[in-house]
């Protein structure tokens, strides 16, 4: 059985595992990421690869990155969170390790994972969105990864929702993670509490006293209590998310929406006023099948799992 | 040398070609819809297809029409202008004409031609953007034709730019084909002139003097001869197409978008401001190429060359 090790590259830690065939993780190690030098990175990436090969004899080697990965899936143009700029990814990890290293975009590995393993198993024509801090995006058509000409495809997160909008950290105005994310639900909250505190008052328990305090987890908690501040931020949020989802069926036409992302945790909460808009939303409804929205079921581990299998696929 | 028959069906007229390897139109022959009867139409498809036939040899038949198109290509779900609603049109026309018959969106077709023959050329992921009445799009990705899932995607022209923007004919408000269609510019040249009659003399010369006489070649006319009102009405509608590109762009990462409809025929005064925006709001602009923006080249033909055409590869 052919094993091969897949490695989720984040801002703040390095997490390596050696998986099988069917999307299993046999092992898991984690380092902290010197984000600071694009070199340390790559050395730790590498270092931490070295290691499972100690235990595991592993064929080939997938990352997954946040940021826009080239079209030969070897260097990483830009990472938001790392240093790398135009950075030989996969040049400097494969000199080390001595495997095939293919690099991916994270968004991209984990809509792969969940399309071969998880909620959208069966499906050839998937979006993953996932729903974290910000929004990140991966698409699988006719059950390729998309990519687009220079791989940089697959960030609907940065289309514009509204017209001189919120500012968004890519310089633009307007984007859609501005208003779908779990920034903008505990955006949406702070506000709340800091203009009508007596109606915000369990939020602002669950904050410490403070608007500033309240966290997404907080918002979540009151919201199962049934706080109906706590409700009304999922709504607009979630409605947000289900209006873009609208435009991407407009545009690609999947068949299986999956939603990831910390903000996915809420379940329900988060799902059910996305999925109400994007039912109201869709343009040419009535002529036309609705995709299903679901869940993310691979949480964290996704874009592990998917470099790996995108590693063995080669 | 295999020849094969395009059809370009739309709401006033179906236009037959008999199209070489080249995508040469050898011979073309046009006949009124009867848009109102769905077997009709149908008929009317097949008497023009079996004139083209008894002149020339053909092998397949292609169709292009605009509405929702099944992914089988076999089946009309919905036609804008049409009464076709499930409309079985591969089979209906088969029977009539002895070939093997293809159905496309027209704009698909369109996007096709263009690619093979036109302004595309050498590109394997291009968006073709047609600029008419309302927006119509057709994509290629990865040197085929993109379809989604249920054959329905490919229709930027109702994703929302404007949250509770303007009505639009698919029953949603603030459609992309709302601000950036011969439509839109036509209703903000007539209500620019109803407001400011005396800043839009030229226009309403043009108009017939009236804000309602006044049409898109109108305003393209004055426009050339430097009028700054309909200069403006071109900068604003441009603007909302260059906007909605990046948007597209962000999404799936064309190398190359092809502006085609009516509209486009004002060249440089639709495309320019276009591309201003485009490169202004495209996200990540610092780390990523800019794709091409290039005017069509096929004209009204191109749907029936790309039908014909993909009627040849089967």
């Amino acid at each position: 059985m052919a094993l091969t090790i897949g490695v989720d590259v984040g801002g703040t830690k390095v997490a390596a595992g050696v998986v099988d065939e069917q999307g299993k993780i046999l092992e898991k190690v984690k380092r902290a990421t010197p984000a600071a030098s694009p070199q340390q990175t790559a050395d730790a990436i590498s270092d931490t690869v070295i290691e499972l090969l100690g235990r595991h004899q592993a064929a080939a080697v997938g990352l997954g990155a946040a940021g826009f990965v080239d079209e030969a899936r070897a260097t990483v143009l830009f990472a938001p969170n790392l240093a790398w700029r135009d950075e030989p990814v996969k040049k400097k990890v494969e000199d080390r390790v001595g495997l095939p290293v293919v690099v991916e975009n994270d968004a991209n590995a984990s809509a792969w994972a969940e399309t071969i393993f998880g909620a959208a198993r069966g499906h050839k024509h998937v979006v993953l969105v996932t729903v974290g801090t910000g929004i990140g995006a991966g698409f699988v058509v006719n059950g390729q990864l998309y990519r687009g000409r220079w791989g940089v495809g697959g960030e609907p997160g940065h289309y514009r929702v509204v017209p001189d909008g919120r500012l968004c950290g890519c310089g633009n105005r307007g984007c859609w993670e501005q208003y779908a994310s779990g920034n903008a639900l505990v955006a949406e909250a702070r506000e709340f509490a800091g203009r009508s505190p007596a109606g915000a008052v369990r939020l602002l328990q669950l904050g410490g006293g403070t608007p500033e305090g309240i966290s997404g987890p907080a918002i979540t908690q009151a919201a199962r209590e049934g706080d109906p501040g706590a409700l009304r931020c999922f709504d607009i949020v979630g409605s947000w998310l289900g209006h873009g989802l609208a435009d991407l069926a407009a545009i690609l036409d999947p068949g299986c929406f999956v939603i990831g992302g910390g903000v996915s945790e809420a379940g329900d909460l988060l799902i059910c006023p996305a999925r109400a808009a994007f039912e109201s939303s869709l343009t040419g409804k009535t002529y036309r099948p609705f995709a299903e929205i679901r869940l993310a079921e691979l949480g964290a581990d996704a874009g592990l799992v998917g470099a790996a299998d995108l590693a063995r696929r080669g």
